[in-house]
């Protein structure tokens, strides 16, 4: 395929997307987070009527919270740890020596506390489950951060840092159970409203190493996650633009969650992938909103 | 002063904040999510007329240009990089038996190539000097990121990570002071919409070491930096919210940014420290946007 012709290289072209010099991250234009925007507001109207506590969180977490969530046993190729410079004068005038030499400066950069949030829906647990036992209708949250996972890639759908909405539910396994379910039939009615093409399939996690494998076989015999997915990038396989995940008691087991009822809380949650949906709008509408079908601009908020 | 009484443990009874666990690292809730967005209109509307070219980016830039960027030399204290795991299974196990026996297990962390970003101009920057010279009149834009700056810390308005707002002006001499004097009068008039006191002051940076000392002195001596304060936090002096900053040809030297007339570009931005303001906003007009002024409630769109 041409490179001119690339979907990646039109976004770049039509100055939808900056490049930073490292794939995977990328900066935007106004009409990229207009659309972005309207999606926002969109995922906020199609779940305001169940009344969700709304949770907005910075792209980084606490490193002890991140460590007990068990992220790194499961994904510690995806996490990114932030590391500050703790020296004094003396220390400054050696690192700033290695940078001009074009040494590794990096090696003397310790820990700062905090570690890039894999998943917007981490934070949440752990000031949910601070609060005591659930009430009998369990909990409903709406969760936005940007999140970090480690993986550098040409295709425009694969940032590096990137911002995930999800509703996440808390509470009896029929509370999370029937939560899930509607919301694999509120998402798809969602994307109908964007005028997207898409499938719903079981899916699976990349887990890391051999263990992993195995890890990734449970998730999909057990039909713990569901994918919603678009086609977006040329001559590659549809992308997943939202996911419908069942996580059992893993994070009520974790944290502590309870149940009225005394039992261990289990979560669910439908998390969207901000960044890939503007990309499919882009893809399937064109890269100019204005042009887009009147339903679509109706369902933004875009007239 | 009694603990249950300080405007940080009001934010949180408020429910307008969520702990991490990490000082300076906070969720929000959806009211100051909302003061937020309406700021942000706010802010677009005032510098709408000047038509800037819109950027957004992550929170986090290439390394490459991190360093080119100078922040090292006089911030190094502040920065925060971004390390990941690269190793194989069996490093994985090692990891997670240094994890479970409670040691560092950070060490092993390798560069991901990307910083955590200190200000959301210096995205900029390469971006526009990469088109090669300026035409006649410059060049505007309007950038927000996440930035960083790793300085714990229980004051409400030192967050380690939060959002900034920028107008960045980049062109001549006469340009980008007149933009300067120019934002440092409608920055006042803006203020003066959110019905919120101020002062404008001379001021500096907090340079790193003893050699910062001297270029703190110089910039203030060369009035490079002013910053309009407001009173926020309890029994400490006011924050700086807004700063108006002129660069010279600090980023026009370091990136090859060249006028029309082939003399090397100077900058100065606007920048507005977004968190800063909501807690400003709630500080003086009370924690329900539904009792604010009426002049208030109109400029963020509220009705």
């Amino acid at each position: 395929m041409d490179m001119q012709t690339t979907f990646r290289s039109r976004l770049y072209a039509a100055g939808l997307l900056f490049p930073t010099g490292v794939d995977g991250l990328v900066g935007r234009n106004g009409v990229f987070e207009q659309i972005f925007t309207g999606l926002e507001s969109a995922i906020t109207r199609a779940g305001l009527a169940d009344r969700p506590e709304v949770m907005r969180f910075p792209p980084a977490m606490s490193q002890k919270t991140f460590e007990r969530s068990g992220y790194m046993k499961n994904f510690p190729h995806f996490a990114g740890t932030v590391h500050c410079f703790c020296g004094d004068d003396k220390a400054h005038h050696q690192l700033l020596g290695k940078m001009a030499r074009g040494e590794d400066w990096l090696e003397s950069q310790e820990g700062a506390d905090i570690v890039l949030s894999p998943a917007a829906c981490y934070q949440v647990y752990p000031i949910v489950a601070q609060r005591g036992a659930l009430g009998p209708d369990g909990h409903l949250v709406d969760v936005q951060s940007y999140c970090f996972r480690h993986e550098p890639s040409l295709e425009p759908t694969r940032m590096q840092l990137f911002r995930m909405r999800e509703y996440v539910r808390i509470g009896t396994e029929a509370q999370v159970l029937a939560f899930r379910a509607d919301w694999m039939e509120r998402g798809q009615a969602f994307v109908d409203t964007l005028h997207l093409p898409y499938e719903v399939e079981v899916a699976n996690d990349p887990f890391f190493g051999r263990a992993g494998k195995l890890m990734a076989d449970s998730q999909r015999m057990q039909n713990l996650k569901f994918e919603l997915l678009i086609p977006v990038n040329d001559g590659a396989g549809p992308t997943a633009c939202l996911s419908f995940n069942y996580h059992q008691t893993y994070f009520g087991d974790t944290w502590g969650m309870v149940n009225a009822d005394g039992t261990v809380a289990q979560t669910a949650c439908c998390a969207f992938g901000m960044e890939r949906l503007v990309l499919a709008m882009l893809r399937h509408h064109g890269f100019d909103p204005a042009d887009w079908p009147a339903g679509v601009k109706q369902t933004l908020g875009f007239e």
